[in-house]
């Protein structure tokens, strides 16, 4: 058969928006927090992701004030650096991701850490004032602390620290919110993961919906 | 304080796949689609996962057998064309996502549909044969269920249907699974994404956990 279904885009965004916040429990959310929220319930899918996600207070200040000011996206992922709307970013952001550089792999082998730790020590020119976005590696989410154990390195405005999975993921989003370097923002426990974690980084960017 | 964890890269991909076998129940799949969910639930870092998963007889075989002989990846956005490890690919398959094409925002206009939609009329040149990675859009799968519609529309081998959200997404996968134009892959629900859908492809591109 021919299927007949919802076209219009921004309809389709207005009537997701509606449904999660008619199901979702957002009330322990400020309005600039819960815009936030609403949009990384809708990129999971999941009603109830709510309930695990966590923001310092200042975060989403924090971070809108950063990207307002020009800072760029650090992003652990190409599927993060990919999924942030260009048109959102209210300064022509640059959004950068590492991963993929030719000196990684050589960096991880020397460091006797994953690739996607290691990416992040090229990450220090950028990371003054930066909005880091981490939403796949633990052990990225993991470096970057130990990273700014030193008071040298270089702070980012704000961090998004929302890796997913099963060993270590729990793990080092429990030690950034204890730690909180900077404002910060996860999801508590093993959800997470670049859909999220792009869907915090396009709210950031822009109020609308 | 400093953190130590888990730096092994294959380490912690086995610690992880030892806890999704522990915990979810994947008595009612073959061994050739054990490999596909287990890692679709460690990409949603999600023990349950496997209830809303179904794949149809054949689908794992047809997928496999496609990219063996070459076949390209059909992508709805870069989260997904960007996720799939190009070295697990065993014919060094082309990974197409035609969203970003110039003439897709004409086309979408004309066609009253989402650009996520009208990127797929770019694919029907590469659609023979094909492995399908709709991740993200139900628009998208809706469209692409109407194409095949037409006899004279190329086939592709095999379609993972798994886009997310709260408007369209479970109609268009329950769409694709009563139709079943060609051996798939969906989650049932509002679940899904681009990181379900990478892990899929992954999985299907090589045995090698």
């Amino acid at each position: 058969m021919t299927y007949t279904y919802e076209t219009d885009g921004a309809e389709i965004y207005r009537q997701s928006f509606a449904m999660i916040r008619a199901e979702a429990d957002l009330a322990r959310f400020s309005p600039s927090e819960e815009s936030i929220v609403v949009r990384m319930i809708h990129a999971a899918g999941l009603v109830g992701l709510e309930r695990d996600v966590k923001l310092s207070p200042g975060f989403a200040d924090a971070a809108r004030a950063a990207l307002k000011d020009g800072a760029p996206v650090l992003c652990d992922v190409r599927m993060v650096s990919e999924g942030v709307t260009r048109a959102r970013l209210p300064a022509d952001n640059q959004v950068i991701c590492t991963l993929q550089d030719p000196r990684v792999r050589e960096l991880a082998a020397e460091m006797g850490n994953t690739r996607s730790a290691a990416a992040l020590e090229l990450w220090r020119p950028h990371l003054d004032g930066a909005v880091v976005a981490i939403g796949n590696a633990p052990t990225a989410l993991f470096h970057l602390l130990n990273m700014l154990e030193d008071p040298a390195c270089p702070r980012p405005a704000a961090i998004i620290g929302c890796p997913v999975g099963f060993v270590g993921a729990r793990e080092s989003k429990d030690a950034l919110w204890a730690d909180q370097p900077v404002p910060c923002c996860i999801v508590e426990g093993r959800l997470g993961g670049s859909a999220i974690t792009v869907a915090a980084v396009n709210a950031i960017a822009s109020t609308q919906e």
